[in-house]
């Protein structure tokens, strides 16, 4: 059995945004030279999300705008004091409903992903150095 | 290390429905021939669902209603235009909430599920052929 | 490659609550001399939820809160009529939202997680024993 472990840097200048990590991952499934396995992919930090959707920022924005509607914020709720941090409790929520990590298949080496499927980054935290982990284990 | 992949093909005649995909998983867990390890079923469309409950119509309708209650159809949101097929926002929303995808134990040869556990394909986009991956790895 | 199996038992006295279960999942780890590979933890009733947040009670209970706003216990929607005990509707709901399992990378023979990230079971249907799943592949 063959593993592999990458983290990876990301840093959204704005307080909530997106990045496209697609490529990345399929950089460390290259370099792990895994054929067949599965890969996993969490975010480190518990006010983004790690989740699967199509690379359109049409959507992107209508996920922020739902987010918004379904989770406001509220500066009064000032949660996560054991924090250096401190967050808001409206951000955990938004990341849970989005997810914290994806499981993604490797078949003859490749990330096994649908035609519209795309392994996305959101921040709900931003302005600051964030972690996601990439961790791959098969033969 | 022993590795196996299928995909499934559905097709729901309605724009939403549901279908139990447990017996189809269990096939594939008895023919990948691994006693130990680890099952990925994942939807390969980004406007479906794979995700686990009970197998009861009466509380599967009820999903469908809470969730129109939490990301209600908006025929202006014409999103996903990068797409063959254009999609409307709330069908995004609606699949993340019951998510992308479950990773089930198997032990003994056999999936291992709680007594009520049945793995669950939601359509929010129906009415033609999608398809569902299975990925097994273990031993 | 090795592989682990262990059930934890809970019993939440309340019908919610919050169990952190990052400790016990520690000592699977340990416990199956596991190196490199893949930790799945999930519930396996189908009314409660694993999913990863820091351990922080304010934050907790804001999180009931919340999901009270988004799936409010409704006494009219018994669902789950097939189940020896009748669930409602918004129990399926909620556990959803949070999600059913976490799988988590295993790095040098500990569990990959970020500074803050806290393996948590959620309960929404308490007062009685439930169980999670603890699957553990690598090598």
């Amino acid at each position: 059995m063959k593993s592999y472990r990458k983290e990876l840097w990301v840093v959204v200048p704005e307080m909530q945004g997106v990045k496209d990590l697609t490529e990345e991952v399929r950089e460390c499934v290259e370099a792990s030279r895994v054929k067949e396995g599965l890969c996993l992919v969490n975010a480190m930090n518990v006010t983004s999300s790690i989740f699967i959707n199509s690379d359109d920022w049409d959507i992107h924005k209508e996920f922020f705008k739902w987010l918004e509607d379904i989770a406001p914020h509220d500066p009064e709720k000032k949660a996560d004091t054991k924090d250096v941090e401190e967050h808001f409790a409206d951000v955990h929520f938004k990341r849970t409903v989005l997810g914290r990590d994806v499981t993604i298949a490797i078949t003859k080496g490749e990330l096994d992903l649908g035609t519209w499927e795309q392994i996305l980054y959101f921040e709900f935290d931003g302005k600051r150095r964030k972690h996601v982990l990439v961790k791959i284990i098969g033969e």
